[in-house]
């Protein structure tokens, strides 16, 4: 593909995570690749955009090569920046990931990896999240595989405004994948729970924990789907209305003036 | 109502806001009210979540007497670790709020006031954000008395799994507000810009700045209403899948393994 189509790649794992640099190996043929990513780890940080403190953009080496630009703030903050600033013009894709971890069902609103690529679609760019369905498989050959061909496919056929596409691969070779799947998000989520402990002087601190619930069944929810070692590909985009609830609200009876 | 009505109320503008006083004074009489919210603003956090920290409690007065419970953390945290370990048990409603600044279109995304309802909407409890449209005028007054109303409704009528409501006031006194409308999400966000800088070490640093845009007419519509001097109440929920694509996307072809 030509060397003018320009690719916006971030991620929320942070700028030395190993799967954006396999994101970034598996996109290099298809144009002028871009990484714009947190400098630090920014996982779980959501839609979060940082208005109260300057942002800094660093140049980082990989391997002893240029690798990317690193920004001390969020995954939508390095779209955001990147595209406004770092780049000479607004990209034709961002691609956000390849994710250590799946983002499915209700646990893609805390997912930072699926915030950048929202961000992008919300910017008017086609927008690509993708993830690996687990938290320690360094598996990311066949992710990238898939996610070049959707890449290619994405830039041919576009994206309606708003909408991106959130890619959950799982973690195994591309022998054992059975097959991909167009999906709805799931309804999991995770149970939390927290772990209460006492500091060394003394005073009360808790962790955060949990676990994940999957609460879905049937060949058409992301969840299911890749747990029957399929990938699945979920278009979302950032209307939150509950249309099927608005007409039963019209009915209230609500406080008036 | 009852004592044994159990509130939880939070927001993002931090324990210390006016907007979280309005609310827990106009709420006072519905039940027993629990105050936990953040130590310090935590506007456009979005959902996030504190997974690599941990968490602190700290009991905080308010002009001379126990207001509420402070968290380190952020608005969905202060919902979850409120709801499993401060309360005693889960509560039947949580109000975020008063925020100041609107929380309407493709921003609320971005909002900290709105992920806490989410929180407790995806718990399982009736949820609602509230919002005052002005970022610097202090009228708090009927915003707090169309939630006291509101949440007196929601508590008798439930609300459906998942969905809550978001609640954006004209910062105006009663008399001036034109009515109450039922809407949906606008398609109106910021534009946003950078203000490039440079620091006294001549360090280059960036400020996120922009401008909301109104993208959207029609009276069934957030931003639109509440120009209108009306309180715009709209439903959502935390399904993003873009039904209206899924059928073409099944279309698409795609690379397979």
């Amino acid at each position: 593909m030509a060397q003018n189509i320009l690719i916006l790649i971030t991620n929320d794992d942070g700028i030395y995570a190993p799967g954006i640099f396999h994101l970034k190996q598996a996109l290099q043929s298809l144009g002028n690749i871009v990484v714009v990513a947190p400098l630090v780890e920014k996982s779980a940080v959501g839609h979060a955009i940082t208005l109260s403190d300057p942002l800094r953009v660093m140049e980082v080496e990989r391997d002893g090569a240029f690798f990317g630009y690193a920004v001390n703030g969020t995954p939508a903050d390095c779209v955001k920046l990147g595209s406004r600033c770092i780049l000479e013009r607004k990209p034709d894709l961002v691609v956000s990931g390849i994710n250590q971890g799946p983002n499915t069902a209700t646990n893609i609103i805390y997912s930072g990896t699926v915030s950048a690529a929202a961000e992008g679609a919300i910017m008017g760019i086609p927008s690509i999240a993708v993830s690996i369905a687990s938290f320690t498989k360094k598996e990311f050959a066949y992710a990238g595989k898939f996610t070049r061909q959707l890449a290619q496919t994405v830039l041919q056929n576009g994206l309606p405004g708003g909408t991106l596409l959130n890619v959950n691969v799982p973690a195994l070779p591309e022998q054992e994948i059975q097959g991909v799947k167009i999906t709805r998000q799931g309804k999991g989520r995770y149970e939390e729970a927290f772990d209460k402990r006492t500091d060394p002087n003394n005073r009360v601190y808790y962790w955060l924990t949990g676990k994940r619930m999957i609460l879905d069944h049937g060949d058409d929810i992301d969840d299911p789907v890749v747990m029957q070692n399929m990938v699945s590909v979920t278009p979302i985009h950032y209307d939150l209305t509950d249309y099927s609830f608005l007409e039963e609200l019209k009915q209230w009876k609500l406080p008036k003036p």
